[in-house]
C-alpha cells in the first residue's frame, strides 16, 4: 500500500490540483495526486477556452513561474485572439479556444511526465488530523495515506448537486458523482464552510446550426501564443467561432419557465458568479435589454459537439429548446446535452494565509474553486501558489508570495484572504491597482526571475529572460541614445500627420509620439540594421514599444508601488492582540482578528479598516 | 424538444452502441444514439487490446460488414500481432493493442462523420410500449422520445454494483453511475432477467516496475491490420508489452485475502467469464499450478499507465497490494487504480430472434454485454447486426442474418438465441464447425458482398474484395495451368528437403508441398513474372496459399456446411404448436416452443433436443 509519507497530497486533479502537483513535484516536493477519475484531468467543465481579459494575464504568468497552463493551452489551441489590442498594452490579453479532449490528455501526459509525481484513482472521503496539523487523508476504499503537506482542490464536487428546472441530481459535474465528507471533516475541526452554484449552457450538434445567419468571428491573422518557452509555436491553421443574438421573443419563451427555475422558485439560494451570469439572470436583471450575444464555439478540430457562450441556463430542457430555436441559426437546433446549474460547498477565504496555508490546521491548503473563485485560470494560479508553497514549507524554506504589484496572481490571493468572497470571485483588470505594470508581455520579466530562484522555473525560462531584458535594454538604450536627422524621418512623420523637424532629435522622442507606432520606426534604415545587427525579434520590438510608449505611466505606476511596498514592509506580529488596541474600531478590531493580516498594506485593504485604524496601527508597529 | 420520432434510438455509447448506430444511420435509418456521457463513447473498460483468438475474426468481419472497430483499432493501435501464426491459418488471429484515450477519442469522432446519427447525452430510464411494441424511451431528464425501433446496448450498467474487497459501490464502472429503471420496465413486461459479473486488475505506474526482470514481447516484425480498406495503415512503430510471472508466495498472499473476497463469502453469487478468470479464480481452481502469466500492457503511447493483464481481481486493495508486489519486476509496483469485480443485469439471450429482436417485444433489440457476452469484439458484432436488422425492419426490408457457416458472428448470434448462456459468453474457434471456411483472411469475400447488396458496404469496399477475389482466382489458375521444368524448381526441393521431380510438373501440385511456402514458389522465374505483370500484391498471394494448401479441407468443410445448409432451410412455421407433437420428448418440447428456433436446423443445435425429436420433425415439416 502507500507505506511512503509523502511530501504533498494534492486532493483532485482539476485545474487547481495539476499546477499543484506539477509546482511542488518541480520544487522537489514527493507529491501524489488522488483524484476521482485520472482520465478526467484538467477537464474543462464549462467553456472550452483559456484566457480572456485579467485571465490571459494570470495563464502569461502562470507560464512565466514554470507552471503548465499556458504550454498546454498553445499545445491544444484551435483559436487564438489578443482581445483588447486596439487599447493600451495593459489590456492587451490573450485567449485561446482548445480542443477539450486533446487538452485533458496534454495535461495528463505532461504530468506523467513529471518527476516526482505519483497518481492514484480514488475518492477522498476523510482527512487525518493529528493535534492542529493534517497529516494525511482517508479514501473512500478506507485507505489511509501519510503526508507532510496536503492542498485541497476539489473544485465544484463537495456535496455538488446538479439542477435542470425541477430535477436535482447529486454530481461535480455532468455524468459523475460528487465528492462527501471532506466537508463534514472540515467543519468538525471548526472551519466555516458555504455553499455557491455555478451554470453551463447547452451543447449542441454544430451540423444543425445555420451559419449563414451568424456572424463569423475567426481567429487573429498573426495569433501569438501563451507560454513563453519556444518549445509550443503559434498556430497556422485556426477554427472559426460564430456570433448570433437573443431577442425579446427568445427573452419571453426563455421566461415561461421562470416558474419552475431553481433559480427564481427558491431551491437554489447559494449565489452564482455575478460576471458569467446565466441568460435567465440576464433576462431577469437587464430586463429593458433586447438582445443578448451568443457565441458559438467548436469543442474541438473535428468534433462537431459546440459550446453556446452566453446561454448558460438551468432552466427546464423544453424551455431550454424552445427559446434557443428563436436564436438566429438555431432554428433546428440539436441538443447534445442541455445546460445546468451545479450548487457546491466552499470555504471562505479569509480563513487562509498568503501562501493558502489554512489557519486553523497547519500544512493544509486551499486552492481553486473550494476558495469561492470560479475560472480555470484563477483555480490555476492558486494551484501553482499552494504547490510551491507546500513544498517550500516541508523543505523548511521561506514562503513565495506575490505582491499585488508583482502579479495578477497576487492580487487575486491577496483579495482573496484579505477581502473574501460573497459571491464567485472572478479576476478583472479593475482589480489590480497596477495594471500598466502587470502585463501580459512582462509577465516573464517580472516573474521568471523569482521562480528560477526558487528552483522552480528552469535555466532556459531563464536565459530566455535575460536575453529578452538584456535585448529590450540595448534597444530602448539605442533609441535614447541615437539621433535621426529630419532628411531620414520627416517623410515618416508627414505620411503619419505628425509634426516634421527641422534639426536632429533623438529617436527615444520620435519613437513616443502617439502617431507613429514600431513599423514606423523600422522604417528608419539604421534602426532595421540595428534590429537586424542585434537578432532582435519581434517580441523584442514590441516590449521596446510599450517601455518608450507607456514610459511616464509605468514610472508613476512604479512609485506608487514603491510606496505601498513600504507599508507592506511594515509587518504585524501574527500573536499581535488587537483586542488591546482600545483606539481602533470596534468592527476593525474584529475584522483584524479574524483575518490576521501580516503587514500593515494587508489591513489597510481589509474593508471596514479605516485610514485612521491604520494610522493607530502604525503607531503601534513603530513607525 | 425531440419532435420528429426516429428511426432507431439506440440506447448506450460503448462498442455495442457504438456499432449499432454507424450501422443503422449507414443503411438510412435516422438514428439517435442516447448515452450517459459523450466523452465515454466506445470506452475500453478493461484490457486496451482489440481482437486475439476468434475476436480477431469477428472484428474482421465487423470490418468486413462496413464496422468501425477495424478502422478504429488500426488508426489507434500501438502494437500488433498475428497469433497462432505457426498453426494453420484457419487459427492466424489478429491482436491490437490500442492507446485507450485515442481509441474513444476516433469512435465519436467517426461516428459525428456519420450522416444520420444524432447524439443525446442522458440516461435512459424507461421504455415506452404500446400493445408488444416498443415505441419509444425516457430519458433521467423526463424526456420522452419516440422511435420506430429501440436497440438496448447497456453493457454492464444496468443495475451494477462494484466490488473491491467488503467495500461496495454502485456504478456502471470505474467513476461512472448505475443506470437504473430498464430492467425493472423490461421484468414488468415479462422479460426474464439474471446477474452476472466480471472483474478488472489494477492498473499501476509503469514507471515503478523494473522491466529488466520481464520478458519483453514486442509486436510482430511486419505488422498486418484490421481493415480491408486502404484508409488505414500498418504500424511503423510499436510499443512493447513485458510478460512476468505469478508465483506461490504470490498465491499465498493472495489467499490471505480469501475471507474478505466478495467472490469466496458469498457477496457475489453472479457467475463471471470462465476463460477470464480472476487471479484469485485461478489459483482457487488450479491449486496445483505453480504461477500464471501476467502480461504489462501499456495503455497507449505516452501514458505511463499500464494494465496488469491477467491480474484481475476483486480481492481488498491490501491484499492486491501485497502480492503483486511479489511478482518479479513490480516490487516498487505504485497504484494508478486497484482492480474490481462489477455485478450487472443481463437478460438471457434465448429471448431474442437471428436478428436479435426480442420475442416479447416487437422493434426493440438487445445487443452486446445485456446479452450476457463479455468482451469488445462480441458486443460491437452484436451491435451491428441489431443496427442492420433494426433499419432493415424500419424499411419493411428481408432480415439480416447470417449462418453459422458464413461468419463468426452466425455462430455467435445463433449460440445465444439457440442455446443461451449460464455464464458470461466470449467466442472461441471451439464454437465454430467451420473454422477453416471462417478465416482472418476471407472475412471481405465472405461478408462484404453480403453488405454490399443491402447497402453497407461501401462501392470502395466491394471493388477491392472484387478485385482481391479475381486476382486470386487468376493465379491459382495460373498454378493449376502451367507447369514447371525438373530443371527450374529442383534446386529450390532439394533446398527445403523435399523430392525432386523428374518431369515437368503443374505448379499447383508442387505448391501444394508442406515443405514449401510461397516464398520458395516465387523464387520460380515464370511466377515471380506472373505476379509482377499482374500487380499481385501479398494479400492475394496468402490468400492464394491458404487456397492452394487447404484446398481439401475447405472442400470438405463446404461439402458438411451445404448439407447443413439443407437442413437449414427446412423452416419451421413460426406458430408451429410443439405441445401437439405427442412423440417429441417432454424436454424437447418446452425448449422448442420457448426458443422457436426458425429451422430444423437451429432446433437440433438446442441442447435438450435429440436426434429422434429431429427426425420427428421433420416428418412434420413434409421431409
Ligand atoms: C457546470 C459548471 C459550470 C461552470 N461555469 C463556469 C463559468 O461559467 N465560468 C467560469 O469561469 N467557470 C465556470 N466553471 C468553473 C470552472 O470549471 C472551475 O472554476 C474550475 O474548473 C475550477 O478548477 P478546480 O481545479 O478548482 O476544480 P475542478 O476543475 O472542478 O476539479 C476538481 C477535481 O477534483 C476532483 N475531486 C473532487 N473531490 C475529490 C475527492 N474527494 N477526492 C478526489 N478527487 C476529488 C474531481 O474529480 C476533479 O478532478 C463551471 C464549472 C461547472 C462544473
Ligand atoms: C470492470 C470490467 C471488467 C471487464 N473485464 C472484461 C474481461 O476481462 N474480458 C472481456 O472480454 N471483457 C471484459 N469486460 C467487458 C467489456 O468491457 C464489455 O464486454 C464491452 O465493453 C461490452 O460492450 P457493450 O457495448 O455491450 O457495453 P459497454 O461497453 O459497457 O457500454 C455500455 C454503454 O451504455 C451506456 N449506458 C448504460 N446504460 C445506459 C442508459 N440507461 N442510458 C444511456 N446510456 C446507458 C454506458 O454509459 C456505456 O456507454 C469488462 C467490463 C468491465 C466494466
Amino acid at each position: 500500500m502507500f507505506s511512503t509519507e509523502y511530501d504533498v497530497i494534492v486532493v483532485g486533479g482539476g485545474h487547481a490540483g495539476g499546477e499543484a502537483a506539477a509546482a511542488a513535484a518541480n520544487m522537489g516536493a514527493h507529491t501524489l495526486l488522488i483524484t476521482m477519475s485520472l482520465q478526467n484531468i484538467a477537464q474543462m467543465s464549462c467553456n472550452p477556452a483559456m484566457g480572456g481579459i485579467a485571465k490571459g494575464q494570470i495563464v502569461r504568468e502562470i507560464d512565466a513561474l514554470g507552471g503548465y497552463s499556458g504550454i498546454v493551452t498553445d499545445e491544444t489551441a484551435i483559436q487564438f485572439k489578443m482581445l483588447n489590442k486596439s487599447k493600451g498594452p495593459a489590456m492587451w490579453s490573450p485567449r485561446a479556444q482548445s480542443d477539450r479532449m486533446r487538452f485533458a490528455e496534454t495535461w495528463r501526459n505532461m504530468l506523467e511526465q513529471t518527476k516526482n509525481v505519483d497518481f492514484f484513482q480514488d475518492m477522498v472521503k476523510g482527512l487525518l488530523f493529528e493535534g492542529d496539523k493534517i497529516v494525511g487523508v482517508k479514501t473512500s476504499l478506507g485507505i489511509e495515506i501519510k503526508s507532510k503537506t496536503v492542498i485541497l482542490t476539489a473544485g465544484t464536487f463537495l456535496n455538488g448537486l446538479i439542477h435542470i428546472g425541477n430535477k436535482t441530481f447529486g454530481g461535480g459535474r455532468a455524468g459523475e458523482s460528487a465528492s462527501i465528507g471532506i466537508t463534514e471533516d472540515l467543519v468538525k475541526v471548526g472551519f466555516e464552510s458555504g455553499r455557491m452554484k455555478t451554470g453551463t449552457p447547452p451543447r449542441v450538434d454544430g451540423r444543425s446550426l445555420d451559419y449563414s445567419k451568424m456572424i463569423e468571428q475567426p481567429g487573429d491573422e498573426n495569433p501569438e501564443k501563451f507560454s513563453y518557452l519556444s518549445l509550443t509555436k503559434p498556430l497556422e491553421k485556426q477554427r472559426s467561432c460564430y456570433m448570433s443574438y437573443t431577442s425579446l421573443e427568445v427573452h419571453d419563451l426563455l421566461r415561461t419557465g421562470f416558474d419552475r427555475s431553481p433559480m427564481f422558485n427558491g431551491r437554489i439560494q447559494s449565489i452564482g458568479p455575478r460576471y458569467c451570469p446565466s441568460i435567465e439572470d440576464k433576462i431577469d436583471r437587464f430586463a429593458t435589454k433586447e438582445r443578448h450575444q451568443i457565441f458559438v464555439e467548436p469543442e474541438g478540430w473535428n468534433t462537431v459537439e459546440v459550446y453556446v457562450n452566453g446561454f448558460s441556463t438551468s432552466l427546464p430542457e423544453d424551455v431550454q429548446d424552445k427559446a434557443l430555436r428563436k436564436v438566429a441559426g438555431f432554428e433546428n437546433v440539436k441538443f447534445f446535452r442541455y445546460g445546468y446549474a451545479i450548487e457546491y460547498d466552499f470555504f471562505p477565504p479569509t480563513q487562509l494565509t498568503h501562501t493558502l496555508e489554512t489557519k486553523l490546521i497547519k500544512n493544509l491548503y486551499f486552492a481553486g474553486q473550494i476558495n469561492g473563485t470560479t475560472g480555470y485560470e484563477e483555480a490555476a494560479a492558486q494551484g501553482l501558489m499552494a504547490g510551491i508553497n507546500a513544498a517550500l514549507n516541508v523543505q523548511n524554506r521561506a514562503p513565495f508570495i506575490l505582491k499585488r504589484n508583482e502579479a495578477y496572481i497576487g492580487v487575486l490571493i491577496d483579495d482573496l484572504i484579505t477581502k473574501g468572497t460573497e459571491e464567485p470571485y472572478r479576476m478583472f483588470t479593475s482589480r489590480a491597482e497596477y495594471r500598466t505594470l502587470l502585463r501580459q508581455d512582462n509577465a516573464d520579466l517580472r516573474l521568471t526571475p523569482m521562480a528560477f530562484e526558487i528552483g522552480l522555473a528552469s535555466k532556459e525560462r531563464m536565459d530566455r529572460v535575460i536575453e529578452k531584458q538584456e535585448k529590450t535594454d540595448l534597444f530602448v538604450k539605442y533609441l535614447i541614445e541615437t539621433s535621426v536627422t529630419p532628411k531620414v524621418i520627416n517623410p515618416i512623420l508627414e505620411e503619419n500627420n505628425t509634426a516634421k523637424i527641422s534639426q536632429s532629435m533623438k529617436m527615444f522622442k520620435i519613437a513616443a509620439r502617439p502617431q507613429l507606432d514600431f513599423h514606423d520606426i523600422q522604417k528608419i534604415p539604421s534602426v532595421a540594421n540595428f534590429i537586424l545587427e542585434n537578432n532582435i525579434d519581434n517580441e523584442i520590438i514590441e516590449q521596446t514599444e510599450v517601455h518608450v510608449k507607456y514610459a511616464g505611466y509605468i514610472e508613476k505606476e512604479k512609485n506608487q508601488a514603491d510606496k505601498l511596498n513600504r507599508l507592506e514592509n511594515v509587518s504585524i506580529p501574527s500573536n499581535f492582540d488587537y483586542t488591546k488596541v482600545k483606539s481602533l474600531s470596534i468592527e476593525a478590531r474584529q475584522k483584524l482578528t479574524k483575518i490576521k493580516p501580516i503587514t500593515i498594506s494587508q489591513a489597510s485593504r481589509i474593508s471596514g479598516v479605516s485610514p485612521s485604524d491604520i494610522s493607530v496601527l502604525l503607531v503601534y508597529m513603530g513607525r
